[in-house]
């Protein structure tokens, strides 16, 4: 009996094993599609030349499907990590990129991801600069996952600290909530809508600089309302800076097809998972400026409450007919591997 | 019918939600066992004070099983980008740290992994200093996969650089390989030999500073002997620099039982993967110097062969009676889930 073939179009043991197929793999789509002055060193690690202070950052994706309406996972891999250190304050240089890649995952489909990795850096403006790719058994893994970590250098004017952020700060986002939540379920439930939903995974550093260029360190803090959605990172932000928040309801925007598909699966937007959304806490006094410049810069900003002593750790929502409602924490899991 | 129950010593869906078990998780483990000044910041990214040169790296671990004679994963996602770290003529300072974790893993089993990786980085001397934690469901993961990212400052004598490498150079390794490849199979297969094979998983990073500090830029390029074992490593090296190298077969040391263990398996231990065992290139005239040093550090260095131009990209095995035969690349997979 012949040994048993390699088929060509998919990736399989052989390509994690460090050995000649591992190189073929780099060699053929790594290297060709991320092409850098410093990943061509093929070091085990990148040499770096960097100053001033730093931030460090890593997340996995292991996203379901990888592919999406509005992205794939490995724009969001790249899109998701510039993101967070957009948020401490930091302009994002080097990523690394590790590929946990379940056997029998098609080759093409991986090309694709690495060309929309490297889209994704283009846009931000940064390296990808070292790696890693396993491969697992079938059945061990679901297609891929992938881990990015970031470096980025902090922004000299910044000094984003959850310390700084004071009693009365306006809470502003930067546009609609829980788009790619909704994306990613109305692909898992095969739900039609007029227009389709579209992740809003996107880079938000070159907003993150904008602002911090102009308005220095009275950003006093800037989070991504990822995982979890607007409401667990507010909860998270109020457990940490021992005050609470007010939310006017009527000023959170949600898209009308978002709303919608929302109510059909009966999800509150407040939950749902962003790629493109960032609260910033700022002073009131400079809260329109921002709107202003976020809305110079193709944003659909809203200022969406406000930072209060008086109502310590709880996020309260307000109508605008004067209800008021404690949003609670997120309990258990509303949308499972949403990034 | 009751709500199912959550029980609590599985990991679950809910604790990569971003919600309050994920929090719950964090602060119950994370945040208690890896405690330190950054880490504790609990932002979505670390911020760092670090000057000089740096190196970057990343590895994912999927070694199979995670509990093995010698360590576990988690000590091995430490040393492993410690190491590759070390490689590039570092001096480790920061890592970052991602599980992917399946449903249904034992809690208890986290929780000792944790401490593994508390112990390791403060053996390596780094700080974990920001992380993520994803759960995917049962049969899309195995246990548990880790990723772990690096910094650290170039050593300021340190100029290790695959052009650096010199006809003739020698290449010394620091103790007898094929250890780590081999515990892990004997556990996969049962096997049992007088004494136990560890995994020689450690931290290299102290016996590369030490070398650096006393050699400097003659210690021409490093690297670790990984997945693929010696040979893969050499070629890689070779491929690189444009030149071979000479092995002498009789003074590559592999231990006793390793030797049996690999008899009885039918695997060459020059192929088999190890976690300590690094090679280091440099002048002949300083050889055994380097042997020296690395012996009074606790090691078993070993001079193993000579680079050679005369040989362009190929690795020569030489046997003390003058036996010669050319190591090939390693083609396919020899050991899946090694690391």
């Amino acid at each position: 009996m012949p040994e048993k073939e390699i088929k060509k179009d998919k990736i399989n043991l052989h390509h994690g094993s460090g050995g000649e197929h591992t190189t073929k793999l780099l060699n053929d789509v790594i290297f060709k599609y991320l092409a850098n002055p410093i990943l061509n060193q093929k070091h085990d690690g990148a040499f770096l030349d960097i100053q001033g202070k730093l931030a460090f950052s890593t997340d996995s994706y292991v996203i379901t499907p990888i592919f999406f309406k509005g992205g794939n996972i490995g724009e969001l891999a790249v899109n998701g990590t510039v993101n967070d250190l957009s948020m401490c304050g930091a302009i994002p240089k080097y990523l690394s990129l590790a590929f946990i890649i379940e056997e029998g995952f098609d080759h093409d489909d991986f090309v694709e991801i690495v060309k929309s990795i490297r889209a994704a850096a283009d846009k931000a403006g940064v390296y990808i600069v070292t790696g890693d790719t396993k491969v697992v058994q079938k059945g061990k893994g679901d297609k891929i996952y992938i881990n990015t970590s970031g470096i980025g250098v902090i922004h000299e004017k910044a000094n984003i600290h959850i310390d700084s952020i004071q009693d009365g700060d306006a809470l502003i986002i930067n546009h609609a909530i829980a788009s790619h939540g909704m994306a990613i379920m109305s692909e898992r439930e095969g739900l039609k809508f007029e227009s389709e939903i579209l992740s809003d995974t996107a880079n938000l550093n070159k907003l993150v600089e904008s602002l911090i260029d102009k308005f220095g360190n009275q950003i006093h803090f800037l989070r991504d309302a990822t995982r979890g959605g607007l409401a667990s990172v507010l909860h998270e932000i109020t457990a940490e800076c021992k005050m609470g928040v007010h939310l006017f309801d009527d000023q959170i925007p949600v898209d009308t097809q978002v709303k919608s598909a929302c109510e059909l699966l009966g999800l509150d937007p407040l939950y749902v998972a962003n790629e493109g959304v960032f609260v910033c806490i700022a002073p009131n006094e400079i809260a329109k400026d921002i709107v202003q410049l976020l809305g110079d810069l193709g944003e659909s900003p809203s200022i969406i409450g406000n930072v209060s002593s008086s109502v310590n750790g709880k996020v309260i929502l307000e109508s605008s007919y004067g209800g008021k409602r404690v949003v609670s924490p997120l309990i258990g899991e509303q949308l499972p591997r949403i990034c």
